[in-house]
């Protein structure tokens, strides 16, 4: 039998919107997103000119690295693992902490951030995209009005327009919602119904399960582990990082934590902030543990894994862009400033 | 007044071929190609996931990294700089020191090369490629005949087919030489002579500049520097590598190198094989002075520098590659077995 039963029925299920929310002092153009698109994967935004948005968050894939943290200019790594970008757009605040609240505060952050991609300042960032020459016509075609278009707000507002492009409506689950009995297996509907009955959608409500879609920067925060105390808290370190009480420095912060999106989340292993998490399985049992004090059973398991493997979408097909290049001379530094160790040897 | 004289019309000027050479053993067909772009794209070809093939030859760029030297897993650095994989497919013999003799030969290289992406070994490489349960039907459709067709060979045939793709003809060179006398600027004629008259085409003949085009894998060589004792020398590190003697370990081979093609020389900077002339301005100085021994004059360079920019092509459209992916689980390794730093921490 294929179905949802009352409970799972009551539930207010909502299909992905054809399109995410759009600021309204950032309306999309195909130029901003096509200038958008080559910035992100434009590794000149990086120090060594070797990592972009891209190279994190591979949207040839999932979106990500899939890995526990990334690895940065310098093989530095961070504590946090990165989220993916698909879908991004539909989340009220941006970063694990929510510390960005919206993607264009987001999108500034990497290109200077030491361990990411280790530009010095915002001006060097500016020095190196005009001096390549083909940039200053698509930033003039992004931003007709700009007297001076290049610069860290509409590279922003850029990036941002084309992560609203990087969206995955129409998976298994939005169909199943929209009525089509068939889109969903047996398990994936048995699945889906646990899920409700656990109370996974207290927190992962609304088309994005990332909790009701509630105004641009407002974030919608849950601690994590609400349950503190168990065996899961050492196994996966969960109370390191104090999460959005780093940001505010509030005591009523500590281990608040904005709730993720859960689609394509069959994708993005490994899983939670610091990627300790390596299986959805795990993920799965840690949630109602931590979240809900609930032990569950293996089966309930495979059957919620089953049903969130139907959020996974169809990635829409993308051209590759054509990054404007020098002529003559690179603009990647020939010597690296911050080079201290010599070349391995093997 | 636009045209060459007799002495460049002398010249055998000839046209970038529409096709490059296709080995006899290693047909294009459309599943290879397509597998093989994938290949191209996968960053978990590497230890920690995070470079592909890709990553030091770009290409949404000029298919290099426009660096002096590429960056490797762990922050490594090597000696050469990354040539670009565009029209590598018309070169006889690959690497600055022609050691791999055809594209399928190159492609085994990087791969499980320490200092670039560092697997340990083959069999380490296909145990991945087998755990992603999306390349089997891509392999199995690459290479029909295969009973067990994840395997070294054909991962190197469907790259080497990709990279087959990557051409570019039809440039205003090309244009010009078929007839269209109105495809190079004045300067650019000018310089076309200059190039031939100095003698330029002693070594950087044939459709692709990098010598004539001899059987597969034959490779074609020169000394470089042929005039040693130069002030270049010493000013760009020309003796410190020994370039083919390095693999043949004979004492004719010393300072012997793989002629370069000049196809997009203006955009992969920067130049020879240590990256360490940074304008294409410095290395047709170079060049002039080590491989024939004249002093150029600064217009005759500027002329040379805008000829060579006519044989800059156009990039083909590319659909980017869906990665096939994983669920539930990552299979780059969360805990990092060759991390013996600590992280950074800024
Ligand atoms: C070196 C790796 C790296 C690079 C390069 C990088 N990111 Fe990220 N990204 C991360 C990590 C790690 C996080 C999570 C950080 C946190 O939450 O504290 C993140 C978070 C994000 C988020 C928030 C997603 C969410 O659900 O909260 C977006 C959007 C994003 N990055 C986009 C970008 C863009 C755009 C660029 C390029 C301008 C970029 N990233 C470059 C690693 C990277
Ligand atoms: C009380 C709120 C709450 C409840 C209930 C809850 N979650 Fe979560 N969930 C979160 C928060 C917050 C995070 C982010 C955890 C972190 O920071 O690592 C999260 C993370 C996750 C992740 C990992 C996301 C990623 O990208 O790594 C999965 C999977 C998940 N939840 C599934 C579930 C399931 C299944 C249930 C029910 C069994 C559930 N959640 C119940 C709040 C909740
Ligand atoms: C970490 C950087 C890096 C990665 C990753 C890398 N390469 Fe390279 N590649 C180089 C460098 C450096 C050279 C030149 C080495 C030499 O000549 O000794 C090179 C040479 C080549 C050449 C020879 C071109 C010519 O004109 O001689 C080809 C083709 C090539 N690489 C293709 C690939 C493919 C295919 C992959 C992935 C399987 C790959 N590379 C991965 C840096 C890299
Ligand atoms: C005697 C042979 C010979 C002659 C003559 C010669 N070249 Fe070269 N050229 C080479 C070799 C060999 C290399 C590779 C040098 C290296 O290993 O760094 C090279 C490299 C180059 C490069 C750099 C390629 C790159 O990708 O970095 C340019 C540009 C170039 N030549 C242009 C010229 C011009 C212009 C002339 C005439 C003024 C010329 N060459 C004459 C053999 C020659
Ligand atoms: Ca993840
Ligand atoms: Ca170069």
């Amino acid at each position: 039998m294929i179905g949802v039963t009352a409970s799972a029925e009551a539930q207010q299920w909502e299909p992905l919107p054809a399109q995410p929310p759009i600021p309204a002092d950032n309306p999309q153009t195909e130029q901003k997103v096509e200038l958008g698109k080559i910035l992100f994967f434009d590794p000149r935004l990086s120090e060594h000119g070797t990592l972009s948005c891209n190279s994190c968050h591979n949207v040839m894939g999932s979106g990500d690295d899939n890995r526990p943290n990334s690895i940065g200019m310098h093989d530095a790594r961070g504590g946090r693992s990165a989220p993916t970008v698909w879908n991004a757009a539909f989340q009220s605040a941006q970063f694990w902490d929510g510390r960005a609240d919206s993607l264009e505060a987001q999108a500034k952050g990497p290109i200077t951030n030491p361990i990411e991609m280790g530009m010095g300042s915002a001006e060097v960032v500016m020095e190196r995209l005009k001096s390549i020459p083909g940039y200053l016509p698509l930033f003039k075609a992004a931003f007709p009005g700009s007297p001076d278009p290049i610069n860290m707000d509409n590279l922003a507002k850029a990036i941002a327009s084309y992560e609203r492009t990087l969206i995955t409506p129409d998976t298994p689950y939005d169909r199943y919602v929209k009525g089509d009995k068939s889109a969903l297996t047996e398990q994936q509907a048995r699945g889906m119904q646990t899920f409700a009955e656990l109370g996974c959608t207290a927190c992962h409500s609304g088309a994005n399960f990332s909790g009701p879609s509630s105004q641009a920067g407002q974030g919608f925060f849950m601690k994590f582990p609400t349950f503190a105390g168990s065996k899961y808290d050492n196994q996966y370190d969960l109370l390191l990082d104090t999460g959005r009480h780093a940001v505010t420095k509030q005591e009523s912060d500590r281990h608040l934590w904005r709730v993720p999106t859960l689609r394509n989340i069959a994708l993005t292993a490994p899983y939670l902030h610091n990627g300790k998490a390596q299986t959805l399985d795990e993920a799965v049992l840690v949630m109602a543990k931590t979240q809900l004090n609930k032990d569950v059973t293996p089966a309930q398991v495979k059957d919620v894994v089953a049903f969130l493997t139907s959020l996974g979408g169809t990635f829409p097909a993308q051209a590759m862009p054509r990054l404007p290049l020098t002529v003559g001379v690179s603009i990647v530094p020939a010597v690296d400033p911050h080079l201290k160790t010599t070349p391995l040897s093997h």
